[in-house]
C-alpha cells in the first residue's frame, strides 16, 4: 500500500467553522453561527498544525451499518476516499471533535459530511464507543497509525437508514457483508489500522467469525 | 407496597405457545408454527413451575425509551400492570425466553405483547445488555427478587419510535423524563428491584444524575 | 472436524450437585451444602436431558487471559479437553449456571473446575459479558453450535494471575499470544464456534488486529 | 458549594513533563524521558492554557474500588482533595492524557499519583470506559462542568489492591460503601458533575440501587 498514511480527517476544514458553525455546546441546539473572530475554537490551519504536535486530538469514528427489522447487521458500508495526495484508499467516517461540541453532535456531523444529508443515521443512545482507537505518529505502538498526529479515536457502529450520497472527498459508500468487511482483501485496501477497527466493529455487533 | 412480588413476566402465557409460534430459531426467520405437540418448547403451566423450581430461567427485560433527533434519550417508558392478584403496579418489558428462541426475537416478541403492533422498537446492534439482572425467591442476595423463580435476565434499553398499545395485561404506557424515571417517588411504585433495573438503563445512556 | 459438536460443559457433572454444594445464593456466602434429596436444583441425568430439550440453558464463558502490569491482554488460555467420545478439541472454560447460583459464582466453580485451585482468576466487576452467545442444536442459525442443546452464554474475559492445573477433562492449558488464538489454524481446532468466541473476546480488549 | 469549579486536574502539574518523563508511546515501554526542549508534549502553562481554549482536551478518570474475592465492587474510593483556591472537596482520580502517552498509560499515572505507589491498581484490559464525560465550561449542556475548559474524559472503574498513600494534593482516599457513594450527601461534597459520575461507575458494576 501507500507509503503515507491516510488523512484520517480530510472532510474536517477547519476554515469552514464559521460556515458550519461550532458555538459552545452547538449541534442540534446550536444558535446562529459566530464569525471566526468570535470562535476560538476555529483553529488556523497552522495553529491546527501546531496543536497536533503538542497535543492527542480528539476524534469519533463511525462504521455504517444497515441492520434488519430485529436490528442484526446485515451491511457494512465502506466509504471510498481520495487522499490529499490523490491515493485511492478504504475509510470509515471519521473526524475531529471540535472545542465547544458534543462527542454526540461531531459524530452527527461528520456522519453528515461522509454519507451525505439524507443518510438518517441512528445514533446509539450511549455514550461508551466499542472502541477506543489510540493512532500514533510512530507506526507499532498499537494497531493504529496516523504519521500527522496523536489522534485518540471514539468508534461507534452507526445504523444508517436513509440513501448516502457522499460529499466532499468521500468518493463512494460501498455497501459490504460482514464477511467482505472482515476480510483480508478489504484489509489491505484500508490504512492506518482501519480493517482492525472494522473488525472490532463487527465483533460489538456479534457479526464476526 | 404489596407483599406478593410482581410477577415479572405475566404476557408470557406459555398456552400461546402455538398461536404465536416459536418454533427452533424462529422469529424473523420463522418457519410455520408448529403445534403444541410437535413443540418440545411448549411447557405446560405444571411443567413451567417445575421448572422454575430447579433451573434458572432465562428472561429479557426492556426499559422503552424516546430519544431525540442525536440519539440522547429524553423520555422513559413505564408500564402501568395489573398483576394477577389485581393490584396495580408499574413495570417494564419483561418475559421469558423460550426454547429455540433467540433473544432478539424474544426481545421483539415481549416488546411487541406488552406496547402493542405499533410501537416500532429500535432493537440494538450489539448483542450484549446493559446489564445482567438476577432475580432470587430469596429477597436480599441481589437488588432483585422474584418469588416465583430463580430468573437471570438480559436488560435493554430500546428506542421505540411508533406509538404504544399495550395490550394484555399492561394497562398503559406512561412517558416520564429521565429525572421522574430515577426518582424515589417512581420506585416506591416498582416491585422486585425494577427501579434499580430503571436507574442502571438511564446511567448506561448517560441519562442519570 | 468430528462430527459431534463438543460437550461444552463435561465438568458440569450434575450429580456432584451434593458435594460441591449449591445452595440458593451460595458460592462465597455459602452455608453446608445441602443434601440431594433437599435441593430442587440437583438435577438428575434424565432431569437434565429433559430440561435441555425444554428449556434454553443457561451458561457461563470464560476466556483466560494473562494481562501485563498495565491490564494489556499478552496471552490467551486454550484448553485441550477430550470430549466424552475421546476426541481431543480445544476449548475455553464453559459451564451451567445451577438453580440458586449467581452467574459470579458460576463463573468462579467452572473457572476453578478447568484452571484447577490455583490459577487465582480475577472475576471482573462488572456484571455484563463482552457477548452473549447463542448456541443452538440445529447448526447455522447464529454462528455457534451446540447438538445437545439450546444454551445461551454469558461469555467473559478473565485474567489469571496463578498456576493452572486443569482438573477433571481439561487436559491441559495452553497459552498463546493474540494473534496464534485468533488464527484460523486454532479455529479449526476449536468447535461449536468457540472460535468466534475467541476471537469476540479478543476484539473486546482492543487484541484482534 | 462554592462557586469555582474544581481544578479536575490538580495532579497534571505540566512542568513536570520532564521530570516523570513522557515520550511518544511512553509508559511502560518508555525509553528515558526526554528534556523539555526535545519534547513538543510538553506545554508551558500559557500554552496549555491557550489550548484549553481552543481544543476539547483529552481526559482520564478512575473510580477506585475494592473487590471481594468474587469481583464484586464492596467499596469505593474518594478523594478529598485541597482546590487551588483551599477549598476542600471530594473528588475522583482525574487527569490529561498528554501527548505521545497511551490512555492506559495516563490512567496508571494519574492513579500512582493520586494514590500513592503501594496502591496497586488494577487496570481493566478492556479499553472501553464506562462512560464518556463531557465537560464544558458553560453549566448545563451536560452534567459535567468545568470553567476552564472543554475536556472529554474516558473514565474506569479500577480495582485497587494496595495501600493508598495520596500524593500531592490529594489529602486522603476515604472509603465507603456503595451506598454511601452514591448518597446525595456525598454528591453535595462533588464538583463539576462528579457524583454523577460516580453513581455511573456504581451502575455499571451492578452497585446502584
Amino acid at each position: 500500500m501507500a507509503v503515507r498514511t491516510p488523512d484520517p480527517d480530510p472532510a474536517d476544514r477547519d476554515d469552514d467553522g464559521a460556515r458550519r458553525g461550532n458555538p459552545l455546546g452547538a449541534g442540534s441546539f446550536s444558535s446562529p453561527a459566530p464569525r471566526n473572530a468570535a470562535n476560538p475554537g476555529w483553529l488556523s490551519d497552522v495553529e491546527l498544525a501546531e496543536a497536533r504536535r503538542r497535543l492527542p486530538i480528539l476524534y469519533v469514528e463511525a462504521v455504517p451499518v444497515r441492520t434488519d427489522g430485529m436490528g442484526q447487521v446485515t451491511q457494512v458500508g465502506v466509504l471510498l476516499r481520495a487522499t490529499p495526495l490523490g491515493e485511492i484508499t478504504r475509510s470509515i467516517v471519521s473526524g475531529r471533535v471540535r472545542y465547544g461540541e458534543t462527542v454526540r453532535d461531531a459524530l452527527f456531523r461528520h456522519l453528515e459530511n461522509d454519507l451525505g444529508p439524507m443518510a438518517f443515521p441512528l445514533l446509539p443512545p450511549q455514550p461508551v464507543p466499542f472502541t477506543v482507537a489510540e493512532y500514533f505518529p510512530m507506526p507499532g505502538l498499537t494497531a493504529f497509525h496516523d504519521d500527522r498526529q496523536h489522534a485518540v479515536s471514539l468508534a461507534f457502529v452507526v445504523p444508517v437508514t436513509g440513501t448516502c450520497e457522499p460529499r466532499q472527498d468521500a468518493l463512494e459508500v460501498t455497501w459490504m457483508s460482514p464477511e467482505e468487511a472482515a476480510s483480508d482483501t478489504l484489509a489491505a485496501e484500508m490504512e492506518g489500522g482501519r480493517s482492525t477497527l472494522v473488525r472490532q466493529a463487527l465483533a460489538s455487533v456479534g457479526a464476526l467469525r
